[in-house]
Parts: C-alpha cells; sequence; structure tokens
C-alpha cells in the first residue's frame, strides 16, 4: 500500500517522518512517498529538513493519505488551491491519517463535518475554528472515525501509526514494529496526558 | 549552537529527526543543519525520505555532531573516508550524540575506546564488535561518557535529546520541550525496556 505523504513548507518533520518511520518498519507491505501542491524541495519548521517532493497531481494509488501539521497549517487553511487537493485525495483515499495541525488542513475540506477528530493540545481551539461542526475530542491521544485516523500533537502520530498498524495487522504486529523502533507505545488512544 | 548531523544513504530517519525536532523546539538556542560526506541528496531507509546535505567539508561551527544510524551504517564502518572525517569532526566538537547504530560510527574512530556507550539492542553484539574496547552498556537507553552521549535504538535518540536538554538547561526546560511535543519522556537513562 502506497502512504502519500502531504508535505508543504514549515511542517513538523516528526508529525510526518514519525508514522513514516513506523510503516517503513512493514516496508514490505507499506511504501512511503513525499508529495506537494507544486513538487520540489520542501522545508521543515524548525529542523530545517529540506525534502524533495512530487507534486500531488501525481498521485495514482490512492491508499493512505498522510497529513503533518506544523506552524506552516496556519497558512495553508487559506491555501485553496491545497485543500481542494486534499480533498480530492483525500475523498479517494482508503484512508486518512492526519497528525497535529494535520487535522486542521483537513477539516477545512468539510470532509469530516459531523465526525469525530482530535489535534494537538496547544493548538486546539485554532484547529476547532477550522470547522465548527467536527466533534472534536480534546481528550484522546488519537481517534478514528470510520476512515479517518487523527491524532494529537507530534510524537502522537507515532501511537496512531502504531494503533493503526494494529486494526489493520494485529497487536503482536504492532509490539513487534514498536519493539523494533525501542518504542514506548502508548497503545490506549483515549489515554491522553496532555489534555489537561 | 549548530547540530550538525551526519548522514549518509539509508539512515534511519527517526534517529536523525527526532532528536533534530526536540533540539527544534528550541530553535533559539539550537539550529539544526545536515551534512553528508560528498553532500547532495540523501535517502533514507524504509521511509524514502530523500534530503539535502552539504558536504561534510563545509562544517566551520563545532559545536554538537549527531550520528544516526541505520542499514548504512552496515557499509559505512567500512568507508575510511567517512570514518576518518567522523573522527576529525568528533574531536573537535563540543558534544557528540550518536543513536542506534549511529554508535557504531564513532566506535570505528577508536574515540570511544575505554569510555561507556550503548547502541540498539537488536544490533548489539555487531555494534560492539566494531572496538571491542568500548565499554557497551547494554542495559541504558542512553549513556553520557564526558562529551560523548549515546543512546539506544531509533526512539531512544528522542528520550537521550530531552536528557542533554536536561542536563544543559535543567529538567523543567526538557520537561517543557516533551510537552510541546507531547512525548511521553522516558527521562530515566539506565531504565531500558528493551534492554532483555
Amino acid at each position: 500500500m502506497k502512504i502519500n505523504c502531504v508535505l508543504f513548507n514549515d511542517f513538523t518533520a516528526l508529525d510526518a517522518f514519525g508514522p513514516a518511520e513506523v510503516f517503513g518498519c512493514l516496508e514490505k507491505i507499506y511504501q512511503v512517498e513525499y508529495f506537494s501542491l507544486s513538487g520540489g524541495k520542501i522545508k521543515s519548521s524548525r529542523t530545517n529538513i529540506e525534502v524533495t517532493t512530487k507534486p500531488l497531481a501525481l498521485i495514482q494509488e490512492h491508499d493512505i493519505l498522510l497529513i503533518p501539521g506544523g506552524f506552516g497549517t496556519r497558512t495553508e487553511v487559506d491555501n485553496r488551491a491545497l485543500i481542494n487537493t486534499i480533498r480530492d485525495l483525500a475523498e479517494k483515499a482508503r484512508y486518512v491519517l492526519t497528525v497535529c495541525t494535520g487535522s486542521a488542513l483537513l477539516a477545512k475540506t468539510g470532509l469530516i463535518t459531523q465526525k469525530k477528530a482530535t489535534s494537538n493540545k496547544l493548538s486546539f481551539d485554532w484547529v476547532r475554528e477550522q470547522d465548527t461542526d467536527v466533534e472534536w475530542i480534546r481528550n484522546a491521544r488519537w481517534v478514528v472515525d470510520g476512515k479517518f485516523y487523527s491524532s494529537s500533537g507530534v510524537s502522537a502520530g507515532i501511537d496512531m501509526a502504531l494503533g493503526f498498524i494494529c486494526d489493520a495487522h494485529g497487536i503482536e504486529t504492532a509490539k513487534a514494529v514498536a519493539k523494533g523502533m525501542e518504542y514506548l507505545w502508548n497503545a490506549d488512544k483515549d489515554n491522553d496526558p496532555f489534555s489537561t
């Protein structure tokens, strides 16, 4: 299955590459690729990583759409071309995974109106404003509603990706991936130590 | 302070970008840059991230050297040009941080002979062979010996980077960074859940 990761300038590196590392551990099943609206080099916020991307228009296999957050979302929510493209891709995707303020980009498409979702806690009120008709759940490490997975801030994306692996392949596979990464998995999506 | 991150093909993304995210949270103090032996594009193992790097020879500020691990280390330990360059940079650096099998690259330089170090558990015996006169500590999330910080596998690098922040700026700063990343920090470097 293809993981199509949507990047934009000032994305948060760990939001994208944490889940990517989880899926990469099962590289015979999942292949992660990186896209942006126009393709080319995209730079992460604060960590200064310059990543080569392909244009989003080149996506042909609509398996899993992965949308990280980051300071860039503050302007990208008003980028109609990006939001319209994300809406199109998210409609076609079998699963859509958002991390942190990546949930704001998805919310802006209108696709999760009346659905449950979460986001990071420091930006929660701003994310909520992007679509107040989403059933925003503050106290959640991650939330699943149908094909939509959304996680809290940054590191929660790793927990969510392992949760996705668990749902798709069982708990033992998820535990094995976490062990290979020497990652202490918070496996309970309702256990959010940062919500208060 | 500059964090000079040494990349090579088939590095593990989270080994590098986990600690980078930690330091990026204090971007007024730490700036992360990415280098490789010849510069240019470097690709991560399994996660397929193509990162733009500068040549290692361009490093001018020798604050902190960050060396991730990954499958690429299996061949890079025999890359004399890289090992010699790492030795030179590590000698000049104020601090050297290695993650996972990045410890093997540092060990190969001979600079940590008779010093304490750790590495990830699945490759521990292979790492040990790179310099059997290092005091390898299996049961450790991370190890500090003078200016050398070394961590266990992948995610342990995030714990170590937070440990470095704690040593340099105090526990409250480290906790604040972990909270901003919504990361459940394993703050005890001797607590290694993966050593057995």
